[in-house]
């Protein structure tokens, strides 16, 4: 009984890596805070040998560990140090199946790039609105494995308002095949809503129909300075009553964190007397939309809600400003070691919670600098701290979350759980709901081997 | 041990109905299709009071059939005439909790009427986008517990894409909690999802918090005449390239249910040569549409796509054509009898689907007459059948259910599934889905008190 030779027939040479160098990629997350040891790399080419490896491993009793692109932040897709966790590789089910331009849908594997996908959809004149900075990277498989988020959600919502049909892989090898390219289907439980956010735990996604919409050629961008947090919201307010849900993006950014990365960048920090700063775009099928934003933006200027505001000319100035906005992350690594924080409160109480917040990590840890930046529109902060020794973070996070809890947040707003989490989300959740996610893991996978640990705490699954 | 004082104990006297004449509305539905004879109606005024009567009737095995406007139209609500099953009415668990213009939020009990919340929702300059015929008549639960769709569907989902939070009610009386007013949380699996569409059987909701959007106070309406199906679809393409999803109606109507309107309302059926028409509007936050729709219409017409085409040049003359669309049903009432179907099939096929379906009636069933119209940009057509004969009509909606089964269709696109179309469900889904409800059922509902025999097959259950 050789589980190694088994996997080689079902996926071949070429689909198997068990060398300790070929497998690097898979043992670690991109920003090197998850390191583990596979038992070996699988890279299915179909569905049905997704089921084998799976059926192969249920007899074996070898953890599945799925992984897309292994962009996440949260460690979900790299496997633990036992070397026995076998990674599955979503790489090779990268096929585009199917592109509908009057049904607005795409049929795709789920090792499928996110910007191959929205390249094919943008050359129907469509739009796959789920933009990421690592868009590059990320396959479909896992950004709905983990209902990813970015910069389109306040207009499009999360990678689950995308997703029309999926199939999936049971942990008993089942082939659940959903891929129904319908807008509206209430025929019984509408089960592929089970596995968007699962992070794998589950189910194993293997191809997905996503929804797109049509293209917004007509933009506008504005960086917009802000006296106060408070502001910026009161802001977002009146731009959404003018302007509707043609605003598209309102990317919050504090002071130092925009400093930094202009610095990263080589350039001066713009709008420097303003505290707080927003990226604000509003995009529209209609031309009106060119003027519309920058009346908008002015007639608050005037009523003193904006204190100062740059507005894009130009497409490339337009890209400027979002090249600042992509560089944060970046300027933040160069900083220092970091502890981020990604956390959404309901919005008309964002402001209230960064100021109390920072009162509370001031007084608490005054070694540590703060890098705040996020999708306030969605309520959703990346809340984080840079810092240079351990020391001086201890307790900072559960300090964190325990304070978004009581504003009746969230400790993961679009990075999921994974592993990185799960103990904080075993501490902070109703045991109610705990106990109901836990019965819900054990009816799928009672034997445990679908990403054990992550997403569900093992202690209640 | 008699339930009913207990019953009464929870929910005081006037929270329970006893006697056959004042149970009456509760004991069939709006159409007279499903008529049943329950042990009682019982009308909770709180959470608690719900988790007690849950309880109770685990004890004494009794089943709940929640009801809450009893607007559906497949027996959901409605209890079967062993005179063993207890309502259990959401009628009074009708307040507002909250509002919040900034977070763009609305937090309903279940019996909230689906107006009143609209109406709270337009005082913020909002808009609760759920739009239904029977929206004065609907509860907030009830659309939620069946994934109501409605006229909005196309620009903003189902009611599934309104829902942020919910408060669950156990099959065993555990309250689940989930009242977040979050737009972005993804921190462990999200078991509200579980529950919208679920008809009841797996919980009760109790409460809810909504996402609500910009109001739209520009619009244009416009009633387009159309060669063919295929025409139709091809004009809801080239609005959609040019206007976005501004377009957030698309209604295709056949000429004989047009006909039948008109002549219910007394007025003359318009563009009488077209025998295709669709209703569709715009709207926006943009004022420019009011300019930018018409001159899209008469493109198309001078591009011969639409062939005929009436716009609405003031409010009422838009409010004239929704008339005509909201008659539609009724006219058919007055017709004979109607045997509904509620499918939809991918967008791209709707022609084909439309063409073949008609030939196969007109071969097998020649004494009915088709009464089509629906939601064509969201593939969703109401493909209803008038007939004045049972004979007439042997085997007709499982050949339309089996046809729509071959265009990867579905067979119930907004309805739901309740106990109307529940053997149907049985017969064409795949065995794999149907046992994964089935067990999803027994988890959450292992004595089966929850809504027996609707959506999930009981055999299966």
């Amino acid at each position: 009984m050789n589980p190694i030779r088994d996997l080689v027939s079902i996926v071949g040479d070429a689909g198997l890596l068990t060398d300790e160098g070929a497998m690097a990629p898979y043992s670690r997350d991109w920003r090197g805070m998850f390191h583990g040891r596979p038992l070996a790399v699988a890279s299915p080419r179909s569905t049905d040998e997704v089921a084998a490896i799976v059926r192969l491993c249920q007899q074996h009793g070898i953890a599945i560990v799925p992984a897309g692109g292994r962009t996440g932040l949260a460690g979900g897709a790299t496997p633990d140090d036992s070397g026995n966790q076998l990674v599955l590789a979503l790489d090779r089910m990268n096929a585009i199946r199917d592109v509908d331009a009057l049904g607005e849908t795409i049929t795709l594997g789920a090792g499928c790039i996110l910007a191959t996908a929205q390249a094919a959809a943008a050359e129907l004149g469509l739009m796959l609105p789920i933009s990421l900075a690592s868009e590059g990277s990320v396959q479909i498989g896992g950004a709905i494995a983990t209902n990813a988020g970015g910069t389109n959600v306040l207009r499009y919502g999360m990678a689950r308002a995308r997703v029309l049909g999926l199939e999936v892989v049971l942990a008993d090898g089942t082939v659940l095949n959903g891929l129904r390219a319908l807008r509206k289907d209430n025929a019984g439980l509408d089960w592929k809503h089970w596995f968007v956010g699962s992070e794998g735990a589950l189910g194993i996604i293997t191809a997905a129909v996503l929804q797109l919409v049509p293209a917004t050629p007509h933009a506008s961008t504005a960086l917009l300075g802000f006296a106060s947090c408070d502001d910026a919201l009161d802001g977002l307010r009146h731009l959404r009553a003018r302007l509707g849900d043609s605003i598209t993006g309102f990317e919050l950014m504090a002071r130092a964190a925009v400093d930094r990365a202009a610095a990263l960048l080589g350039t001066a920090s713009p709008l420097p007397d303003q505290p707080w700063l927003v990226l604000a775009e509003a995009r529209s099928a209609l031309a009106a939309i060119e003027q519309e934003m920058p009346d908008a933006c002015m007639a608050l200027i005037e009523r003193e809600i904006i204190a100062d505001a740059l507005l894009a000319s130009s497409g490339a100035q337009a890209q400027a400003l979002w090249r600042l906005r992509e560089s944060l992350a970046e300027a933040e690594a160069h900083a220092g070691r970091s502890l981020k924080h990604d956390i959404s409160v309901p919005i008309a109480r964002l402001a209230a919670f960064v100021a109390e917040a920072e009162a509370m990590i001031g007084a608490g840890w005054p070694a540590v600098a703060l890098n705040i930046f996020g999708h306030a529109g969605d309520g959703n902060l990346h809340y984080n701290v840079i810092y240079q020794d351990d020391a001086d973070i201890i307790g900072l996070s559960a300090a964190v979350h325990d304070l978004v809890t009581g504003y009746d947040g969230s400790i993961s707003a679009e990075h999921g759980i994974g592993q990185y989490r799960v103990e904080e989300l075993s501490r902070l959740t109703d045991p109610a709901e705990l106990a109901l996610m836990a019965q819900i893991k054990r009816l799928f996978d009672p034997s445990g081997i679908l990403n054990p640990g992550r997403v569900i705490p093992l202690a209640s699954a």
